[in-house]
């Protein structure tokens, strides 16, 4: 539990300190496991013209989630990787009147070992994070993002 | 000449008034004509842990140009109608090292006219935009983004 209040803490400075959009958007860590990221943002920073979260906010905070799940996980195993995202998929599924969450997890959890494996060996390998948007305890949007993993520090 | 430029400097006021993120993002409006729309925005605000710019502020200033596009295109057109993202695939073609730029075209202008007369008869239609990321004269990533567009006033 300490150690998981810690990683939520670290994860939320570094997110603020190096990716300043995260900070004007008001991003907090909810929870960060390597099973699961879960983040969430306000309405007031990141609202469009219909009073609704915008359609980019959304986004970001999804690769944020996303990224996040990768980062927190690679470091649990002890591997350092830089993270570099090739292509996402966004379904908007319906507006979010308020304040919303981005819930990553790995899109298929069985890959993981594979993809470790093969970041070792060949000192690059790819995976695929799904992260789900919610607002009021209901699924509102989705992303699907392909990332490629390179051996190495990452920021 | 004087009416691209009221246009532009209106689009700006819009954006940066009605979708804070944008005036975090420090967006600025380049051209918003009824073909394209290119909105730019400086690393600064939009860097990350790489000191290039983070994926999502690529993503959003994508969105917010093919957004833009449809606005200004029916504006011009006389015509009120909400615009709703309902898909978008973004594919990140290399890292961006400094200042950026998103131009948006429509995805097949051929198709306008339906979608225009869609729109009329049945008050919705759908119309796909392609915003491609350029920064120091080279594409560094593109944007497909699916709308649907409800008759109606949009904020």
């Amino acid at each position: 539990m300490a150690q998981a209040t810690e990683t939520r803490r670290e994860l939320e400075r570094y997110l603020h300190e190096h990716i300043p959009l995260s900070r004007a958007m008001a991003v907090t860590v909810v929870a960060a496991t390597p099973q699961e990221v879960c983040l969430a943002a306000p309405l007031g920073p990141n609202i469009n013209h219909r009073d609704t979260v915008f359609g980019g906010s959304a986004a970001a905070l999804a690769m944020l989630a996303a990224w996040s799940l990768l980062h927190v996980r690679l470091r649990a195993e002890g591997r350092a990787a830089r993270l570099v995202i090739q292509r996402n998929t966004m379904e908007y599924e319906r507006p979010i009147p308020g304040d919303f969450t981005a819930r990553a997890t790995l899109a298929e959890p069985d890959r993981w070992a594979q993809f470790s494996a093969t970041l070792a060996r060949r000192g690059k390998a790819r995976i695929a994070v799904t992260a789900v948007l919610e607002h009021a305890g209901q699924a509102a949007g989705r992303l699907h993002g392909e990332f490629v993993a390179l051996r190495g520090a990452d920021g």
